[in-house]
């Protein structure tokens, strides 16, 4: 069993893969960032089929990504993970973004929740317990997530109805499509004066196949607070913060 | 200059990038097809970069395929790209989609045209003249495309507005979006009985941010049609065969 407590993932930013600011979109590094925790959980011997033989899995509970810059078109690109924190019910595990020469670009914090799949209430990862030797003194420089709370009542609302294209292989909403849908929340030319600085995501409850969300965004002190409400519950709230460019 | 008439780009197939069939999703297939087209070209030296010299650029007009069987869930697959024919005004670009130990899982064809930026009219490729020397005689084994005639009056019919995680970096929306929103007009029911056997897409005008389309479908005699309509006219045409699993 290899125990390396850093893990990092090189990618090149394609034009098929970058957005209308010719950059890394957002809810592709939120992609990324699922990715290269899976990878490195695997590579720990902790990842979903370790748990899966308990009768648990991993859920991701909250990310926080804090960006000087995004990875631009034809740039080269790193995501390096480490395990800031792990007890029997969760683990916290950071991410920094690097540029080319190792120039780093940002930030993420994210927190994963092992749950039981039949009783889905949390798990007790006390048979997984050498994962504490992999947890890494590497500090993370940025604000661990705040609580967020839904502004009532919201100023943009939109409702969306959940397709095909946006179910994963667990039958639920792919992760980083609620990360779209937020993002979606603001207009092109929003994106082309500022950059998305601080986003935050919990998440709460998972939505399925042909569920139709309100999407309700309203402008706080810090910054624009969305939650994607499934009738009366939120399936998960977030807040995003802009920087003129 | 390297003149490899073939170029090969290997994938796996990770969890955060399958559909919930636990497949590549046929949308990812066709952005997988983008990028290795525009690898090869690149490596070429008739890349994007080369024609905007000229005042040119290419556009991808049509794709067609043909699948077997997709990759699935942790499996590596290979795509492999060769040029079919060529002449001053398009290049036909043809793919193969291999597996593990090259079991070949489909095929795909591709036109691409060269326009001139500021008059969008049929640019003239004479100066890459010796891109002929890289046409190989690789046969592809699939149907050429026909033509896709809409059906009226569509049987199914969804409005989309196209939002910020639509728009790729040349500010038109993403070749593979329009793919979701035309399968997206299946249910997951049908995937889950059913493969994507065949799929043909044209692309026939660029649609822009804020834009709303209307995806119009019908199911006719050679598979469900759909045309995604900009107010009179159509964006792109595309036609599904769908086969039993």
């Amino acid at each position: 069993m290899i125990l390396n407590k850093e893990y990092t993932h090189r990618y090149t930013l394609t034009a098929a893969q970058c957005n209308a600011q010719g950059e890394l979109a957002p809810a592709q590094l939120v992609q990324h960032i699922i990715e290269v925790a899976t990878e490195h959980a695997d590579e720990l011997g902790v990842g979903f089929e370790r748990l899966a033989r308990d009768g648990n899995l991993w859920v991701l509970s909250r990310i926080a990504i804090e960006m000087d810059r995004y990875p631009r078109l034809f740039e080269e690109y790193a995501l390096t993970t480490w395990i800031e924190g792990y007890n029997r019910h969760f683990s916290e595990r950071n991410f920094a973004v690097t540029g080319p020469g190792g120039e780093v670009l940002g930030y993420a914090r994210t927190i994963w929740v092992a749950i039981n799949m039949e009783s889905r209430r949390p798990a007790d990862l006390s048979s997984i317990e050498y994962i504490r030797e992999t947890v890494s003194p590497r500090e993370c420089p940025m604000a661990k997530q705040g609580k967020i709370r839904a502004i009532d009542p919201p100023q943009i609302v939109h409702d969306y109805r959940f397709r095909v294209s946006d179910i994963d292989v667990n039958r639920h909403v792919n992760s980083a499509r609620y990360v779209e849908l937020i993002l979606n929340q603001m207009d092109l030319a929003d994106y082309d004066e500022c950059m998305l600085r601080r986003f935050e995501i919990e998440y709460r409850r998972e939505a399925h196949y042909d569920d139709t969300v309100e999407v309700c965004s309203a402008m706080g002190p810090d910054g624009l607070v969305t939650a994607i409400m499934l009738g009366d519950e939120a399936v998960c709230l977030s807040r995003a913060v802009m920087l003129p460019r």
